[in-house]
């Protein structure tokens, strides 16, 4: 029985797996499939997380300082996919594809969201590297640089805003003739002098070399190319919450989610389960940054430690 | 007109201004009267704050590279006490001890909390190396050693339950011949076994070396001194919340508090004033972390990011 199970190995699951363990509980794993990190390895530069500030240094190399960090306590980690988790009792039954069933006194979930991608050439290759999914993170690598924006909704126009404060102009590309977005918030971005509209197109290809991102290549449905010489191309159309391990055999949820498939917690990270603790990217109201998620591990950990007392 | 007013320069404050500035907003002052850092710069050492994982740096160590850091996108630090916060009209007025007034658009108020101290000898001199505050942050140095927790209160005992998981024996002592913690608390306290209740005594001093501290004098209040040869000390004798910016002249509230004294947030440390943002130690349910006071100061400057392009 383990006294904790940590689903995910983003910063999130490893801060939790350090919390946990170095709070003196003897069977913590954190169940993640590849190398734990997440999403912040697949980085070039991280500027934002307090304490790491080295230009030279890549997500992956921010990661490494706290994987040998997280596990110097004790925490063990599985490479394993978790399929499922169901609380019989007063415990929790985690499965394990292939079969495995692995019990545990407590589960956090940290499986994170996975921003989509649009599909256009170039966008695989230059992911991290001028291709980003959040304006908060990279916004500032483009001061006073123009930069574009693909997105429709009002996640797009919400980080065009953002981006607005930041560079010196922002062109908002979407595929359809009118933006999703809410009218106040389309209002505002009509009156934002330098966040520039572009409707009815797509991104053709993204250009660029060994440096990075060079431009953008816009395609009108009329067939009309625009290349912009951006050094920056901001993705926007929509995550994938990783929820799946919180459904059951006939896909309803086991403990409460908003509309939206994102984990509905409180300030302790507590679900409406007994027991069960999200934390990370996938909980309502997720700054997704890599300092707030691990402060929700911390959080979440301190929790388990608190209720597993409880139940002694 | 400030683009926000940050009140406290700990790690929410600090992170909370990194993520302004870095942001674009162009006029972000922290009020700190001292040094930047909070109480994190007068731990000996730090090993909980992921990616920070040296045991030869200080707290002091730790903060240099984050004021660098929180400073290099254009927060201004100001070096003055602020005595006061109010809303009039869409706008804040930031009261400065010595009758300046400063006007701003936005709040984020991280003044923390304090530990009370308990005020036996040697308290001073050893705070920071041997004596702590905070099981969570301190207990796994002091793994599988015995630890004395000074305190009555269900605080005192739910510390000294997290480090009767990690140290050897956990000797709680108490002034009062009861203890004032909940009955269920208490029981549960009396069931394990390496935790050890001692009513009617107080620290007499705590003694120690150029090493740190050695043990602790423990005095019954029949005269009795027992010398009990530990190598940690853990105070649990209250917080004071330091909320006084957020009281009106008349000592009211300008926003929602709890019974304790601590700003009431949601997960986006929204206070019950728009406008004004609260992260931290000083908010409810405060897990009193670094890593988590940090994602709160990201978070509601995140907030307020988005707060003032809603007002344009």
């Amino acid at each position: 029985m383990l006294d904790c199970a940590i689903i995910g190995g983003g910063p999130a699951g490893l801060t939790a797996g350090l919390y946990a363990s170095r709070g003196g509980l003897q069977n913590v794993t954190m169940f993640e499939m590849g190398m734990p990190g997440g999403q912040i390895t697949g980085s070039s530069e991280i500027e934002n997380y307090p304490g790491f500030f080295d230009h030279t240094k890549s997500g992956m190399d921010f990661m490494n300082t706290w994987q040998e960090q997280c596990f110097a306590f004790g925490l063990k980690h599985e490479m394993k996919k978790v399929i499922g988790i169901a609380k019989t009792g007063k415990h929790f039954t985690v499965s394990i594809e292939g079969g495995d069933i692995v019990e545990a006194m407590t589960v956090i979930v940290a499986t994170g969201s996975t921003p989509k991608r649009a599909g256009f050439a170039g966008e695989d290759e230059y992911f991290g590297k001028g291709v980003s999914t959040c304006a908060t993170c990279d916004g500032f690598f483009y001061k006073n640089k123009p930069v574009t924006v693909l997105g429709g909704g009002d996640t797009a126009l919400e980080e065009a805003f953002y981006l607005s404060n930041i560079c010196s102009d922002v062109y908002v590309v979407h595929r359809r003739d009118e933006f999703r977005a809410a009218p106040p918030t389309l209002d505002r971005a009509n009156r934002k002098e330098n966040i520039h509209l572009i409707t009815d197109s797509v991104i053709d290809e993204v250009l660029g070399d060994a440096m990075g991102v060079s431009g953008v290549k816009i395609k009108n449905k009329n067939g009309e190319i625009t290349e912009l010489d951006n050094t920056g191309l901001f993705v926007f159309v929509g995550h994938d919450v990783n929820n799946s391990v919180l459904q059951d055999s006939d896909g309803n949820f086991i403990c409460d989610m908003n509309d939206r498939g994102q984990v509905i917690v409180d300030l302790s990270m507590r679900t409406s389960v007994e027991g069960l603790f999200s934390a990370g990217d996938m909980r309502i109201e997720a700054p997704k940054q890599v300092v707030s998620a691990s402060g929700d591990g911390a959080v979440a950990a301190l929790q388990v430690i608190a209720y597993i007392q409880e139940q002694a």
